[in-house]
Formats: structure tokens, sequence, C-alpha cells
């Protein structure tokens, strides 16, 4: 599998999920799939678990694609999710098996944060 | 310019980074460069802006290089820094201008979070 096809199931694997497409998206996920948020030390193993995790999960969101790029391994995504009025970006990396599905997933959701003090004079603020 | 020449432009960079050769890093990046971070809203201009950017960055920091994935426009790492017994997960998006040099670098540093409570029943938590 090229990184080409690779970026091009992330595309699929996105696009069902704001479509609630849930057959769609179980298409391009291996049986065996884990999915790790870092941050909050969370994982999910398995198809079953993983569609449950992402079929129930709260809110009315919707995302946009920002940009895919891939590797020999998988792929990664950057993304907007929208929910109400608020907006995030995720950025995920995605692992493939050797017929080209997702086999694990890496989840990112970076928050805003104060600049560190001693960068004051190096950087400057976006309005 | 090809997605592969993207990674290798980056894995450039952070070589250079990390070997504090500032004179090869300046070479992977176009005058025009422009950094942000979306989390702080902090943004550095111009090539010798953001030299000084990451010559004065505080303290005696290492990163090993996880991935580099790439599309048509440039590139996206995964790095882990560690400062002292702390380490931490970067991930970097980069453009790259028409002569394949930096010129548009995005930064993400995703800081741990507590679970939300409406998806206890969906993960397991990673000791």
């Amino acid at each position: 599998m090229s990184s080409d096809q690779h970026c091009e199931t992330v595309r699929r694997y996105w696009a069902a999920a704001e479509a609630r497409d849930w057959e769609s998206f179980a298409a391009t996920l291996s049986p065996d799939v884990v999915y790790r948020c870092p941050q909050t030390r969370e994982v999910v193993r398995g198809l079953d678990a993983y569609l449950r995790f992402n079929r129930e999960y709260p809110g009315d969101w919707h995302l946009d694609i920002d940009r895919v790029l891939g590797d020999e391994e998988g792929a990664m995504s950057r993304t907007t999710f929208t929910v109400g009025g608020e907006e995030m970006t995720g950025l995920c990396l995605f692992r493939m098996d050797a017929e080209g599905r997702i086999v694990a997933v890496e989840d990112w959701w970076p928050a805003p944060y104060e600049r560190p003090a001693g960068r004051a004079h190096l950087s400057e603020l976006q309005d």
C-alpha cells in the first residue's frame, strides 16, 4: 500500500464519521484497531468498542479535513471540529495493516495555554 | 519538489536544531518563514527573528524524531522533546516554498487533560 492510498483511506474515514455512516467507517478499520488518546491516557481496543466510542460520542459535532499527509506506515490528518459555536483543531496519526486498514489511531487535542513569560521578547501575539 | 524531499528537509531541520547548528538550520528556511503556535497565539516572522526564537529558547532540551509524513505542500513531524526528566510530544506542520524551503511552521504542544466524565463507559485508562 502506498502513502497516497493511506491518505485516501483517512479521507474516507473522516467523511464516513461526518456522515455518521458507521458501515463505511468500519470498512476503513482493522478488526484489531486500537485507539489511543495520549493526553487522557484513554485506550479503546477492537472494532466493536471503537465503533461504539464514535457512535456514542456526545454532541452535534461536525468536522472539516484541513490536510492529510502520508508515509509508508499510514497517514496523519489535521481537522477542524465544530461543536456548538466552538472550534477545535484535531491532530490524528494513523497506522495501517498490510491490507491498508487502520490498525492504530493516535488522537491529539491541543488546548490553548499562556505564552511562557521567558518568550515575551521573542514572539508577537496574534489578535 | 516531492513529498519525500519535504520530509528530508524536515529531518535536516530537526537534526540541525538538536545539534544547535544554526547555519544548517537556517539553510532549511525561507527568508520569509512565519512560525505560529496556535495554542499561545504566538507568531514569529522572518528568518532572523525565527533563528533568535530557537537559539534563545530556554532549557537544555533534546529531541527525537518519531515520524515524518509528507504531502505536496510540505510535511509534518511527531517529535519527543526531553527537558530535564520531562518528556513532551511535539506535533509540527510545515509548508514549503517553490524552492523547497520551509516558509510556514505550525507548532502544537498537546498537554494532558482529564478524560471527560461522559466517556468513562467507552474507554479504559492506560497505567
